[in-house]
């Protein structure tokens, strides 16, 4: 008999047809012969419904009490699919975060999950029962107030709820098909990754695919987990996140991200302690900061470009600006017209020259490239945004070209 | 410093702008110099558009699942009741049922609260925090689930937290000013009471003044903890519940209920036991009986009539029919077309003839009785449904004149 934590999304349980087609895979899975824990999300719109309220009776809503509020959104839905499981004869029981022993710190918001006391997840598996957790969610234990993990945190309960149980397998249910070597929505032939590794999956998180954030990966990295990425919507295999990839090519896919904005100081002095002032800033107004390029000094004086999420564009451009008479720096700009490229493979560590091919083809289609970023196993550029959907294309033609039908 | 707890139901906490006012008022309270505790319904439709969704996803929904449901409807407004409350500078934090130590029984949907561990309640009271509590729901300590209090629960666990607390009140915000001598929208000349006695309230309650559940009162005579019913919608006072009684009246309010049905059982012997095994059949099926009466027997045999909310009258109507052969009896009626009327007083304890006044204003009115019920301090009568407004009327108007102007 096997473990298995499956995680259902907002749009997997949007309504109460959708729940209840949830119910019967989960059915399915448990009379095949396996203990199962299901791991959910809020109903579709409710957590968008609930800040709205939120922001009707309060400018600056406290974060202990919205995370109170989020919280309902779970509940309800896990009470429902708990529901519609039992009236397929099968029994289960729903448990907030909290009574799953989902142990996070105090952020509000975006809480970190430290420790999970699966004693009683363990007793209802024991006991014959399915058990439905909240996503999303958990307490800390100190002030025993409710928290929320913050983006991709009904992910991250289902990778950790996987960990602290040994499960075989943690399925993370979609609305997409698996990982794939690029956005099938840019790329007419990108193709879904049968297997990828963990570190490639955490590269491709943090360089755009929007499937799993890096924080799901990392954990599921760390405690050996297999993860698989498939679809709620069929049954067909999806994509598996675990240690050895089966295949083994240089180039795992090429991600893309347009929700960055890039700002730049103009005419800083090339002395030492620059960097660290602007940087330090912008660490002090809770900006984060992605790629940062100094360029080369021309007669004692320099430009820093770097690129910050756009909903941190305001903050960013402050504190720079603010910082400008104390560096003796020329000026800012901001350029909201950018994207991001990036290949990722754990291959490219064998395989020098990839950057430079990478820089080629984009030339070879007249792409300028503003800012270059790379690690062992990927190579980002900032391009043009309008050139985006041209540079993912051409990239992925030259280092994943359509397979020749068998 | 007074202690205060103040409940508000899903009328006074229906919307956004619901919620500011009530915060204002609480603010008010606070500001006033008192601590302040909220017991706070769920919002407005909440609870049934919840009930309206387990039955799209099961055609019996589980009793813990469907309590893990509908909590969520308080989950929501307390959390935005402390938000709107933290908006006007006073420092607030909501506590579900389980959190404010309301501990119950394991009846999903109907529990009882057996204790309340109210540390946390006073911890945050003494930080000068204003504490939200969540009305209708606790937690069942030996399974560690979530119940729900059923009708009238969150005055209940109004009432029992003021208990708890050793509250100097407990005022129930509601959509009437009051307790009134008899239904205003009947009775144009009926009169909102300053104070009515716990013992009154009681039997009102019981004999359907819909104001406040016979649970509550019975709790907060028990604890002896005054009861201020009054408006959400303006600061006039409303109707305190207590002790004694400001007015020594003999008659304290007419009361009418239609929710009843009433059911016959034709030809019955007149035999010992007869009765112990109809509402033994009765009890076994969980129906709640009101009023019973036996007429007196002709022949050997005897009608045994009783009545039973509206909502009972199928479970009641089938285990009475069941029983039909075994008892030899004739056969069943229902009638669902009946009303109570009822007057409640303490002060008939001292002053006989009140039954006899009753019944001689109803026949004056040729309104038929078909079953009377008395208790020390409370006369009720069944009579047709389409005769109660002018019952209630001519009831108010003999025993309760409208007073002379001053």
């Amino acid at each position: 008999m096997s473990l298995v934590v499956q995680k259902y999304g907002g749009t997997s349980v949007a309504d109460a047809t959708c729940i209840s087609n949830v119910a019967r895979r989960v059915v399915e899975t448990r009379k095949a012969g396996n203990d199962v824990v299901v791991v959910v999300s809020a109903m579709g719109q409710t957590t968008d419904d609930l800040i709205a309220l939120a922001t009707q009776v309060s400018s600056d809503p406290s974060g202990r009490e919205m995370d109170m509020l989020l919280t309902a959104g779970e509940r309800i839905s896990m009470a429902l699919l708990a529901m519609a499981i039992r009236d397929l004869g099968v029994e289960a029981a729903s448990l907030t975060g909290s009574q799953a022993g989902i142990l996070t710190d105090a952020a509000h918001g975006e809480a970190r999950i430290t420790a999970i006391r699966g004693d009683r997840v363990r007793q209802y598996l024991d006991e014959g029962l399915v058990v439905i957790v909240a996503g999303f969610q958990g307490v800390d234990p100190a002030s025993k107030d409710v928290t929320t993990l913050g983006r991709g945190g009904s992910d991250a309960t289902a990778v950790a709820m996987a960990a602290a149980l040994g499960a075989d397998v943690c399925e993370i249910y979609t609305d997409v098909d698996g990982v794939f070597t690029a956005d099938p929505r840019l790329v007419g032939t990108a193709r879904k990754l049968e297997a990828v590794s963990y570190e490639d999956m955490l590269e491709l998180a943090g360089a755009g695919a929007g499937v799993l954030m890096a924080r799901s990966v990392e954990f599921a990295r760390r405690y050996g987990i297999p993860v698989h990425v498939r679809s709620s919507f069929h049954d067909g295999p999806g994509t598996w996140i675990k240690e050895e990839a089966m295949e083994q090519t240089v180039i795992t896919g090429v991600a893309h991200d347009t929700s960055e904005a890039k700002v730049t100081v103009h005419g800083v002095p090339d002395q030492p302690g620059i960097a660290a002032r602007l940087f330090g800033a912008l660490a002090a107004e809770s900006v984060n900061v992605d790629m940062i390029v100094q360029n080369v000094s021309t007669a004692g004086h320099t430009d820093i470009s770097f690129t910050v999420p756009k909903e941190h564009l305001t903050k960013a451009r402050g504190a720079a600006e603010a910082l400008i008479p104390e560096l003796g720096a020329d000026g800012v700009d901001v350029d909201q017209a950018i994207a991001k490229v990036s290949l990722v493979g754990v291959g490219m560590r064998n395989h020098p020259g990839v950057a430079a091919d990478m820089f080629k083809v984009l030339a070879d289609h007249a792409i300028n490239i503003s800012m270059i970023s790379t690690s062992a196993i990927r190579i980002s550029c900032i391009i043009e945004a309008d050139r985006c959907e041209e540079a993912v294309q051409s990239l992925h033609d030259y280092y994943l070209p359509e397979q020749a039908p068998v």
